[in-house]
């Protein structure tokens, strides 16, 4: 995105691009959100995306909110659009005393409608190199797994580095563990198993985390959910990384270390184009 | 606040009380702020919160808005008014790709004036009632002390009580330190030792904490940055929190366990008082 792109948003439902500067997702990060792939007119995911975001308002303790008139709006705004990123952001809305939440939150819902980042074809097709973060992520079980709005962590991790060869910062918890990339699920392949951080204490349990955990099933390969640090990260046989946009990238670099495009991370990348294919094909047939 | 009470704002000098969607402030907490009383038309230690702030700007790589012309702004917003509370907004604005901040920030400045908090002044005279959070911090040693935008902590711990007798809750991290409360930070007095947590690992360096350490300094009172858990505070002499707007409340109980209001804490509130009448006396001759 740049700065004078022109990006169409809709605020609880009206064509409006400003909210409140009392808001409560502005003053205190006090709300959630979802960026969802947009492929061939159509949201990917966009269950999977809404059962998190509902999770998350409850979790938050936001009542939650009409999720067929999100998915109206959300339509509005695609007409005509084939591909782009759809973010939707649910905020506790403005109101209560300080810190405490207003008895009946009234939520305000954003969505903006974003051009398709211009990543380049070659992160998914010859893999990317990564580093690692000095910024760690502290424990918070109760808001561990989440995507809720209070994201300086992964600003501080994204603001470490400009040099464009590197494409995402692995972050450690406070203990060591690797848990995810600044803006991406970590997997690991060692032995036919695909293991990937449990997220219980911190991280974001991604859309495409999920969706790929349920490929694996299909094809030979056992998946763990288990914490791991930079020695295991090293010995692993491959490495990618997997967010809703960029669905999986191959990491074949991290500093002096090197990791072939490995078998697993191929199927599994062949495993999402298949199913999108499908999915586009029901799409043009309905 | 009410939900119809009118807020006055300033958005980058303009009397304007929303903010672009696309601000970071709101999509990241990308973002510090201030809680500043206001006392007989004059922000009280105005020179320590724009300290605060510009360290907070510092740490998060935003560049530093003119601290003349945000006074310039907020006594614009005083005019006329007498006592209320200040609430100054900085954020990294709209722009950038995804976390990663733009190459040159466009900072947003909000103020707000919001009317004085209407607790009740036995809270300072008799002491609070307060609670142990369930809610933890979490180890971030590269935001710990600065007061920026991601307070889904506190808004997760302010959420756990309803009991209005219950005036503050404290919070530990997630080693069971005690940290600070909700809204304020916690001091204990023990052997005639001032005591209050180091703030390096998490918590808010609040501005009132730093005037009340300076003033322990000139009543008799050593003051020690240290950690302390639960025990040490059951023992201790007096508790007491802080915060710009409250100054400074006694603590008196905690479920079954009840302190005194102490002589220590008597003594830094009527010095803090004096100060206050000090500076009222200055602002009426000037």
């Amino acid at each position: 995105m740049t700065a004078n792109t022109i990006i169409p948003v809709l605020i609880n439902g009206a064509t409006e691009d400003r909210v409140s500067s009392l808001d409560r997702g502005l003053l205190y990060g006090d709300g959630l959100f979802e960026t969802i792939a947009v492929s061939n007119g159509e949201p990917v995911y966009w269950s999977r995306h809404m059962a998190r975001l509902q999770a998350g308002c409850e979790r938050l303790g936001i009542p939650w909110v009409d999720a067929d008139r999100l998915a109206d709006e959300a339509r509005g705004l695609l007409q005509g659009v084939d591909r782009c990123v759809l973010k939707i952001v649910v905020t506790r809305g403005t109101g209560g005393r300080g810190y405490r939440p207003p008895p009946e939150p009234q939520p305000t819902r954003i969505i903006q409608r974003h051009p398709w980042p211009d990543f380049p074809a070659r992160c998914g097709e010859q893999g990317v190199t990564v580093r690692l973060c000095e910024q760690r992520l502290g424990y918070n079980p109760l808001l561990a797994g989440i995507k809720h709005l209070n994201r300086l962590d992964q600003v501080m991790a994204r603001q470490e580095w400009t040099d464009p060869d590197i494409m995402e910062g692995l972050m450690a918890d406070t203990n060591g563990n690797l848990i995810e990339g600044t803006m991406s699920n970590l997997f690991v392949v060692q032995d036919q198993v695909l293991i990937t951080p449990e997220l219980g204490r911190c991280g974001v349990a991604g859309i495409m985390r999920a969706a790929v955990m349920e490929l694996a099933g299909e094809l030979p390969l056992q998946v763990a959910l288990r914490d791991f640090g930079m020695t295991a990260l090293l010995q692993a046989d491959e490495v990618f990384l997997t967010n809703s946009v960029i669905g999986i990238w191959p990491v074949v670099r991290l500093g002096e270390h090197s990791w072939p495009k490995g078998k697993a991370t191929q199927q599994l990348q062949q495993r999402l184009a298949d199913l999108h294919r499908e999915g586009n094909r029901r799409h043009d047939q309905g």
